[in-house]
């Protein structure tokens, strides 16, 4: 059997678990949202504990709250940064805009987890007061950007760059094992002059290596913290100060370099620092489908595609074709970048549309956000691990397929002509001959010649002077 | 302590928790894509049962598959569709592109289940194997579009045309009842000429009853199943009619008009139905943005806004602003908009990747989708309930704001010429004056013909010839 | 020497160039939208003048305008209507969003070139005036969206339908001279069961021949006419019975089936039947993007890449490779594909934005929305005429890979079961060596068994019962 | 009548209009991609001619390119560069994704322009040849993405940091002037707690300032030069050195500091550098959607409105209703904002589609991006001109807003507490009556300390400890 309290907000009682720390106004939010099944993520919760944390820390070092009061409150706060409470934060998604009920649900659920640590009773609100303590010197407006940018740097510092530097590592190390392989380049995916294996993976690693410095750019932007503006952004009902102590403990505590907003009005109305962050992550996505579909194209076959490189086996492919095997880790990661891709869409759609002293698409940007970040780390590290790594290279495939291509004709431009050149690679594709065939045929040059010029090995660098 | 049992696939053997009916290939996805949180939801589950359920009794009636076999699968398909073993169905969305896995999740706890049912042993593949009887006939390839059509069928049947419809019927209500309420018009966000605010309400009404042609249209696309394709959609290893008699099975259970899709290599290389269906949904989102922000505008105030409506109010509005109250349905459902839209562009670059003979982004297509089609079912619903039915008009309020406007000039037109009325409007907004006090200012008509023929209850509707 | 007028509007007088029919609030807004170079499309400006054309028709027919003004009116619509003035219309797209400049620029245009005919001094507005006359019983804003719904039909009936069937009978037409050729499938990139090249093709035609009924069907919504609405939605100023009349005269002159609008608040207000008609062409554009990187996939090499068919070739590929062809058709059309999605967000973001009685994102709704129309037309005729009909099967090549492939030994499933079919793929992989040398080896079956069974013409379809 | 003469290229001859540069690629070009009507932007044109004249350059100063022919080159060179030869590129957008036919455009009308300088027969390639020395060293596919990053970079150096740059000065501006006018502020489009109209402004200045620093951040990505890389990024048939001494020349010429790229392969095969930049037009096109959002909502009325600020009055505002004047700059304004948001998804989808060495997608990449970039210089600039810097703040109409809003209230917190605070906001609410008369009646303060206690203009900054 179930057993209920009575918890109260300004618009009446409402009755809540007995087994649940939240308050009145989450009860209320879960019966006027019942919309989704997307919750606030995990890395918010905390966000927000860290918040509460760092806040009842400054009120208690100002003076304007009880120490005991403070303490308890930062016992209870570090308890739902350690993720002991999640259960407790039940709400949607798809609430206010401004995520007040979520800013309220924390505060409920740590002025009722300290009430209970100082001995008191659970929904009593004393001697530890939702607003009065949890939220004093705050707004929903202040408190939910500050947390939207808490979370995404942690993420983005602790597992989307990790794993980014990780993939750059791999990739690198096979782009130096395969610089010795020369085969052909393709253009418009069509055959074209000869490059080496490592040189192509060396792409991919610029890719990423660029990817990890755009990640890391849009971090000075997501450090500023909106605290200290409460309710429009003037900072009313907060005390001269609080923003900067605030920044400082925050920055403390998770040892990332956050600092106050410069201007909270900004920082309250717009998300333009969450679109930024958005544009390089949808940077990111679209970088990375790339690398993996020419993955999956240089595997293709084994018998009927390109096949220069071979993948590891990870699981069965195919219930019904027997000994398939598939790029299944590069399908998960495409598969990634167009849900990122569409993320950003989502935050930019909800970042355009702000108005006056507060932007009321909160909780709908740090979700996409978060999911985003969170893809990109996990997407990225699977790969890394179970296909870059994996990687080797068909060489005999390679070779075989590099010396039939017509386009080693490009080497002789500088002797015969590009016209001349033309003829040869022209005659050679229609007749099925080899260059060397058609050249000869032609009487464009001796076999000497052709066997002094056309040398693959020597076609994947510019010429000396 | 957990306790274990071993089960295998063509990659060898793997251990399994014992309370799981999943067997190794579930067990191997798991280990190879611990990628993210999002697994297949629901309602999929749901359908790839109906597909594991359908295709048993074809198979059992064309005799092909043992009646004693087909009819435990019959029975454990049907827990499956009820919902009842949702927990044994952990895997990621972010798996193989073409669903592999989760065909396979659903062809082992279906089969071990039946053998459950039998009285066999868990685990031995014996006397229902996962893919020789559970997937017969069948191949990933055309189970899971077939799975995704089903599931998209249901939830826009059972769960968005019945929200649209209630939202349609008091939207229709509001304006019927709005109907007598002459206020001032909006365009370019600037005074217009007048309106009822019935008829106002009607253009939101006609944009839901759009938006459920719109939706109801996306169906006949859906309702072809690419069942019987298998592979490639060439329909190997399938019986012949095998198709046709699926999709009527299909059909009876769900007492939906699903039929065979005309084209099985259309069906399983390209998700264009998919596409084509996201498209009304953003349609839908777009359409319903503008509701809830026009909702929220003229809403707005209490005291410093337009304020010609006022909403229900269902929760404090601020942690900080003492009896503040917000439009918070309008917030969730512009935020839901926001999703629907982003979901649309992942679903587009998704369906535009599909290589040869299948698409491989079917798990992030149907994974937005149907969020696209939750989200909308119950974002309109509770914006239905929690906001459209509680609007009251403050007429008011709307009658002041009406006879201050300068734009009721307009009236004037066919009397004293749009350059005279002109004059007018620019007098009396230049000295703050009444049009009345502008008009007999400029001496261009007298108090009685202006009061005969500035009646904003006669300016909402054309003139008789 | 330029030569100017003076023309006037409510603001007062501007400079016009002698040889220009358009007036005062046209040289306004070039001076004040000094934004791009993008301007009013062609078929815009054409159906503008259907509207004023049609407009002068029924005002006439109602006995409020003078017959010798409608006339000349209506002659000089028709000039425009025709593209002979095309170079009067000088106005940007971005301009005020409810296309009001470019409403006025016709006006103004017709007007004076009405007083021209009709032997009167332009720029005098007599004997017709750009407002009381050319735009009698209208506003800009049911105009505008009553010529941007005649713009996107008229190219669609006229332009984009003809190519999309074009497109259909060619590549069914390569479709059915393709039947016999049987090939490997690919599934995942990867080597699959068989399928014939002309089944492969079939799932394109099948794309196409959806594309065509998912544009037919957006015709419906897009033959409604905003006209009639005038400055609101609620018809003031204009004639009970005009916007009906309107519309039968807009039927006639077009010969396509234009109606009024059931709702004309909704018709100003929202533009959903803009954003639906994008979303099918989006469809559109994500479903031919698979198509052309088929072909262009399909076409890869000449000598290193899949090389099962062949392109036309059109056109020198490479400044620096000799003899380099390439499939530029389909670049050119995955670069629309690409547009027409880009297109699709901007129509969605600006339809999702109106306020009130009015969308003001008019002008660059249409301009997307006639882009997207004319890149898809254009793209798809030049694709299939320089691309589709003249695509050739490399039999040779695709016999040579469908007979190499591991994946025939789906065929076995039926006799041996997936799991030794399994160890034969796998031992053959392994080994290189043929399906059958690995089945031999095996002893799973006999030589005679393996050529009886493994017939790739015998695995392109289901089996008979 | 025209005349012609014969060009040839290595698929035959064609003729060319007489009075053309370009040659036979070029109208082989105009015949096979009869697409759209958008052509090659101008300064993507200066941008080759740029290519052309440092390539020229440094092949004279390498000593492999004839001092005469290379002097004639950079002379004619220098006239595309200048604008003046713009007729004589013709070419569509949609044409091969690599833009070797703009290349290829470049080189003749450079060569043939040339060879009309050194006295030659315009089309003999004699003594100037479009391939072996306009195009020496070079390749489309590094010549085209080279000119990409040109082309962006001037664009944004020369037009859009001096417009977002002028916007920021005007704004500030604005927001120092009104920095003491006290006005309500909103958040949820709701009444809230007071703000300055000056803190205001200051958000939207902050979000410039952003927005300069994000499109400034894009610039070193940017100024890297896939130049050197020719056909595959090896540098095949370039000279060691000409990378560097290339981007030296570029540097010179432009003033801009032009390096080459790390990575050439990543330069020709992906264009991230090109979908970062697009994403910081589209964070910057998300905010300026917000700020023109919020002044015309600021100015909405003149009469029915909030119209705390007046806008400039431009023209006239519709061509039914006297005397109307609509917020048409923020019309224009976020009319581009939409564009620019779809012009991104276009780069992001085309950026995602590379294949091994080369994306191509490159034209449409260019287009949207250089349209973005041309539309938020010329529409933040008209913006500023003619909107902000006319904007005058009502300051009669702001303080009556003010003094009546409920929301002062929240002064009232420390001093009574948020619970006794909400009592007086719900009654004056419900009342009608001011706050000062709900609190006298509910006994909680005197008229004195609530005279004391609430005063806007302390209520617009945090509060000393």
């Amino acid at each position: 059997m179930k057993s209920f309290r009575l918890e109260s907000d300004s618009f009446g009682e409402l009755q809540v678990s007995s087994n649940m720390y939240y308050g009145a106004q989450s009860a209320r939010s879960l019966i006027n949202f019942p919309i989704g099944i997307e919750t606030m993520p995990k890395p918010l919760i905390r966000a927000l504990a860290i918040v509460k944390h760092s806040a009842a820390k400054v009120n208690m070092d100002f003076g304007v709250l009880d120490a005991d009061i403070a303490t308890a409150i930062m016992e209870a706060s570090s308890e739902v940064m350690e993720g002991k409470l999640y259960e407790h934060f039940p709400l949607s998604i798809w609430q206010t805009g401004s995520g007040t009920q979520s800013n309220m649900n924390t505060n409920e659920v740590i002025s009722n987890r300290a009430i209970e640590i100082l001995g008191g009773v659970i929904g009593s609100k004393d001697p530890v007061h939702p607003n009065d303590h949890c939220n004093m010197g705050q707004s929903s407006n202040d408190v939910f950007p500050t947390a939207m940018h808490i979370a995404a740097v942690e993420e983005i510092t602790h597992k989307l760059l990790p794993s980014l530097k990780h993939m750059y590592v791999e990739l690198d190390k096979k782009s130096k094992s395969f610089n010795h392989i020369v085969k052909i380049g393709r253009t418009h995916t069509q055959d074209a002059t000869p490059i080496t294996l490592g040189q192509e993976f060396s792409g991919y690693t610029a890719q990423v290596a660029n990817s990890i410095r755009r990640v890391e750019a849009i971090l000075p932007a997501l450090y500023q913290l909106a605290q200290g503006g409460t309710a429009v952004g003037t900072g009313i009902n907060s005390i001269k100060g609080f923003d900067v102590a605030f920044a400082t403990q925050v920055a403390k505590t998770t040892k990332i370099a956050f600092i106050t907003a410069e201007n909270k009005f900004e920082a309250l109305a717009a998300h333009d620092a969450i679109v930024e962050a958005s544009g390089a992550l949808n940077t990111t996505a679209v970088s990375i489908m790339k690398i993996a579909n020419d993955i999956r194209f240089l595997a293709s076959g084994p018998r009927c595609g390109i096949g220069e490189i071979s993948l590891a086996e990870n699981e069965p492919g195919s219930s019904i074709m027997p000994g398939k095997v598939n790029p299944t880790q590069s399908e998960a990661l495409t598969m990634i970048s167009a849900q990122v891709m569409g993320n950003h869409t989502t935050i930019s759609v909800a970042g355009s549309n702000g108005h006056f002293e507060l932007n009321v698409f909160k909780p709908v940007m740090i979700y996409n956000l978060l999911q985003s970040i969170r893809l990109l780390s996990d997407g990225c590290k699977s790969f890394t691990d179970r296909c870059i790594v994996g990687i080797t290279a068909n060489e005999e495939r390679i070779a075989k397929l590099r010396d039939e291509s017509l386009m080693l004709v490009t080497a002789l431009n500088p002797y015969i002509g590009y016209d001349n050149a033309t003829k040869i690679a022209k005659k050679a594709h229609k007749d099925g001959s080899t260059l060397l065939e058609a050249a000869l045929s032609l009487e464009l040059l001796t076999e000497e010649e052709f066997k002094e010029w056309v040398v693959p090995q020597n076609m994947i660098s510019p010429k000396e002077l």
